[in-house]
């Protein structure tokens, strides 16, 4: 595959997908969007859909791979030339910054009243059971990157890589049940639905990462973005969403070697 | 493509489009309607299948764009004549006009109870917390067209921009996905599948018009229906989704003809 | 076609719709039910989903109409031999009052919790906050008929005849998008989504019967089944979710033949 | 069929589904998870693309049975081989009691969090409004195995006969809409939909099990499992969510042969 079409599309279409699930973050955090506390089936729904969109996107042109763990897991499985493989990760990392900076663009108004809230509100007297809390940090980290509800890396790290091994597996699987060796229209799609699933499922301890550049990359525009109050980027726990997809679809790989293959 | 078969399908998939679209609106905001505050995933998904409705009655007559978004993408890529750009708007036009008048037919008792409930309140004592606020405008001006949740035109303006954009690419790539050069079934579905997705995540901060026909024409419904306590049908905030999604969909073909094609 | 395929296929389709149509309605209906309050996204997507079931069982044995509307949108659109009308009608309604029989077994438990809870809560004083409504026979008709929101009988007849036609049209027009002159898998699911949009858009004010037989049969049921406070079966209301939809069928049989064919 | 084909997909292809369903009954049920309470929608489809994604993980290795009851059917019918039917019904019970076991493990901080609170809230005062009830069995159970909402053997064992009878013969009728003889995609996202709505509609009073790997491989999982507090394993209903699905395959088998075939 020429280089300049696995660059075009897994930039394009890892920030759609990062644009449109990051975008759901920000949509059920705010407060002044129309989507506010739609609860979780949005969230399960809005990134699986993004998967969608962004895969139907670059399908044609670079394959669709939109993550690290697939790209690990198709080279390990053959499907994917390891030479290959260190440009699909720069431009997955790269479509994924910027789709992070898409979100905040297209948020751009939320993201100000939300960070700025404390000058208004400061009038308020401390404790009020009825005072917003819409300074705190955590929220707008949510919209780039994942944290763990119990926090403990090796928990965490375990239920990282069950999901991501899941989606891979069934990303592998499918050259097994449709004609063509690409990843077709209704390929896409079922491997959308995965990823609700995934979400629904397996998405509660850890908010479900299972792509190290949707995790990483809104994690360093997080940093970078001068955003007053945006609290901190949570570095600690940055390595357990990188690494347990990467492991994960790593053992996919090898899982479909010995028992599909 | 004979004009007549361009009217048809044009205005017949775009008055279904709007009519669902448009439904599903007063279905969550009406207290006489069973859908009754159903929330956004239930807006999300009607606004979404009510493109796949539209569309799938549409495609095989007129290729339903049933967007002019839509129809200048494709005419900037290549894939519509520009000759006839200005009917396929017109039907657009007149199709969204339809669609938001049919809104109207199938709610008529719901609209009747809705605005004329001022009347029949009147005894109640002013700012008792029980007194239903039926009689404010906003909701009724909800179910024909958009309308930020944070006023500020050029925020508004780049979200619209970003919204229409993805959409846009999403279809103009579909025809590297699929056989043939129509938007067949599958390619409504997904088409479908990407509106909801726009809708969970990027339609928070101005409800996601994305398309000038769905917000205008059902706007000069509003304004020309003789509807008693209707309020203004807000003409100060209409440019914003006519532009938007204008420069979105130019954009998309732009990008598609240098990064795709 | 064979007059035993049109039996068996609408027969069990039919039954197999309302089974599961009827199901949703109880499962969010009763409060010892799992699903109890579920809400309309869940009773939207029960009904198309049921028709997806429905329609895929039949498809291959009588062309699924499993509703007198489309199975008169066929005639007059050429599809379906007037001749055979009669008897996929009567299919259709034998089915549909199976199929409220069945919803009837399979929440045997829940129907008698509900329609008994009068005697057991009796010690509970008469306007007590906590005491259950659970004797009203309101909710136990809605899980077998349709009722309206307002009562309007031209009004109510005005929606179902908007959201039959939008629903015959669309079966319709499927035979310009897809290979073969059946109603395939992909043909299924995307009228099953559609009855999830029409549901979701244009049920609020009567709860879209769109189907006569879907109506009428389970509102036999009601009225012949032994249970106790079960209520009325609202035969005053019954003739407007036949006619809506009659009429809707035939509005879109004589549209298409106009507009698409 | 090879009996190593059978093994590894039923196992690997069951285990999936077990995972992401009972990932999704975790997911609502613990209070430190973010899907926290997110509803019956939430449930349904989550039960419905685990099963997706097992079934397209299987399809293409053993035809993605992942449930003793279709298996039964498939062998009346004459799809499988009565010789293949033990190798089948093991092996899905092993992928059962590995799916039960890594929901365990995916979710294992919100176990010991959920399982352990006894404890650390023992200091407020019993009876306490505020005070979490998080030291209960039931919740636990349910994550593995399905209970009834009103307890009655032979009316839990009709709701399960009826709901795994429809099932069934959703699969079954399969071979007669799509080319080749396989589940394809398209048809392992079908039986999804169907599963969904099933949840949806008929999983009210008992959680609609349909499976009996899927209920007894977890149970007996459960009460393995060297959780503190965990309570009863139900063994006294533990007969119904088994008898009720194989009678409902063999019932669909029956009836397609005489109906259908």
């Amino acid at each position: 595959m020429p280089s300049s079409d696995i660059f075009i599309g897994e930039v394009v279409g890892t920030a759609v997908l990062v644009l449109l699930g990051g975008g759901v973050c920000a949509a059920v955090t705010f407060k002044r969007s129309k989507a506010f506390e739609a609860g979780w089936v949005a969230i399960a729904f809005g990134w699986g859909f993004a998967v969608l969109t962004g895969a139907y996107i670059a399908i044609g042109v670079s394959g669709a791979h939109l993550n690290p763990a697939v790209t690990i897991g198709l080279a390990i499985e053959g499907g994917t030339e390891w030479s290959d493989v260190p440009l699909y990760i720069l431009s997955e990392m790269i479509g994924a910054m910027l789709g992070a900076t898409l979100v905040w663009l297209s948020y751009y108004g939320q993201f100000l009243d939300h960070l700025t809230a404390r000058q208004s509100d400061a009038a308020e007297p401390a404790g009020s059971a009825t005072a917003p809390k819409r300074d705190e940090p955590g929220p707008v980290l949510g919209i780039f990157s994942t944290a763990p509800e119990i926090r403990n890396s090796w928990q965490n790290l375990v239920t990282e890589i069950i999901a991501t091994t899941v989606l891979v597996i069934a990303i592998l699987t499918q050259g097994l049940n449709q004609d063509g060796d690409g990843l077709g229209a209704l390929g896409a799609l079922i491997t959308a639905l995965v990823v609700v699933s995934i979400g629904l499922s397996l998405g509660g301890p850890t908010g479900y990462a299972i792509n190290p550049a949707r995790d990483l990359g809104p994690r360093l525009v997080h940093a970078a973005l001068p955003l007053p109050n945006k609290g901190s980027s949570d570095w600690s726990y940055a390595w357990v969403p990188v690494a347990g997809p990467l492991i994960g679809g790593a053992l996919a790989g090898g899982l479909y070697n010995i028992a599909f293959a």
